[in-house]
């Protein structure tokens, strides 16, 4: 055994379908000895089930439980102080396998440093670890590919915005943007669409579910036209800019 | 020979290191008889560079050299149109090989559908012939990787900007954004930098240059003190959104 600590490898899925990993994940996931993931209680998780053809039978998994299932407001300081006890929790063992020279690859669906749950451990170990961190296929570009819409032409300004804004906040910004993507979705989405509508862009705007994942469903947003969304859900509207 | 069609593809590269193509992207360029990209002239240009470990030698290669070298304003009506007419022209190299049944695979820097040259010949193209995108990683992603910066937290809204935008536009958008990414920097830096500086942004702010390729350069951006920045270089503001 040698002194050497273990590093954490924070590795991007992509969007959902498993061949949208890069070779780099692909090799970390394949060489690091610990395989770890957060999942809801109870499940196998949707990072688990996106890597599950490039885990070896060797590996030793790690899943990391949240301490909640059900939907209480992130603003709410219990859930906000039992969300951050759970990620120290989730950091001290991790720690533990790096402190052993293990490397552990940390799953993180999309991007690890774009609204990625890696980010939680990033912050909490790089200090004390290597860190190395593999980029993913965001699942916005799954999103806008799945649609088949290219989103930014020549000085298009995009935006990203959480379904979780205020309708008020989101008609101002999609006022002002080019294109834009809207993340978040869940029960969030009649009021998204409605600010959509307000803003101008009903009429080019675009529904994406799952983009790149079985069950895969893409429609302009004036079809849709029940309520509920999930949370891997997003809207599009795609920019207008130069195209000579 | 059967009268099918092939198929033309939209491969993303990712942001540079060629082992951040996906799976698919290998797959595709690895298939495909006809494996075609955009270059400057008497250049082998970026893309295929990215891609020369995963094309095969039996590959037709088909480089399609952009008729102006020097940097002349977009808005140029003459540009324009010589643009056009070169876009025309590429379009319909690659429709002869897809009559033959040939399918082509279009090589494309970071992600194709996100401010990408293969957005210009799936727009002429993609009502004749069918086509097919795979998603890459963004060459922002490739950025605030090698800066090793978590740029979005929970209800951040992320701003991309390019960096051809007046000072005036991108101060006002700036002050506006909890995350930015200003692109397409080149003659444009000190301008953008000031606009930073002037929005608030100075002290958070990273230059990015070369971001996963040979060559990569990551600093604050207050410590590039001088002026020249190359296209592949972008300035990153993380947001500092909610963490538990």
């Amino acid at each position: 055994m040698s002194g050497r600590t273990g590093t954490l490898l924070g590795v991007g899925l992509g969007p959902g379908d498993p061949d949208l990993l890069t070779v780099k994940a692909v090799k970390a996931i394949r060489s690091a000895p610990v395989v770890a993931y957060f999942c809801k209680k109870g499940r196998r998780g949707h990072a688990r089930a996106i890597a599950d053809p490039w885990i070896g039978p060797e590996s030793v998994e790690l899943p990391m439980a949240y301490p909640v299932t059900t939907e209480i407001p992130f603003d709410d300081p219990a859930y906000v102080a039992q969300l951050s006890a759970f990620y120290e929790e989730a950091a001290q063992t991790i720690a533990a396998h790096l402190d052993a020279g293990r490397d552990v690859a940390l799953l993180c669906e999309g991007d690890p440093l774009f609204y990625g749950s890696y980010m939680h451990m990033h912050v909490r170990l790089k200090d004390r670890y290597p860190v190395s961190v593999c980029p993913g296929v965001t699942g916005m570009s799954g999103c806008w590919t799945a649609a088949g819409q290219p989103m930014t032409w020549g000085d298009d300004v995009l935006t990203v915005l959480p379904g979780t804004l205020p309708r008020e906040a989101l008609v101002r910004r999609l006022r002002d943007a080019d294109a834009a993507v809207i993340m978040k979705l869940g029960s969030h989405f009649p009021k998204v669409r409605d600010a959509v509508e307000e803003a101008g862009f009903g009429s080019r705007a675009f529904y994406v579910e799952r983009g790149t994942m079985i069950g895969e469903f893409v429609t302009e947003l004036r079809a849709k036209i029940d309520d509920s969304a999930p949370y891997f859900s997003m809207i599009l509207i795609p920019g207008q800019g130069r195209r000579p």
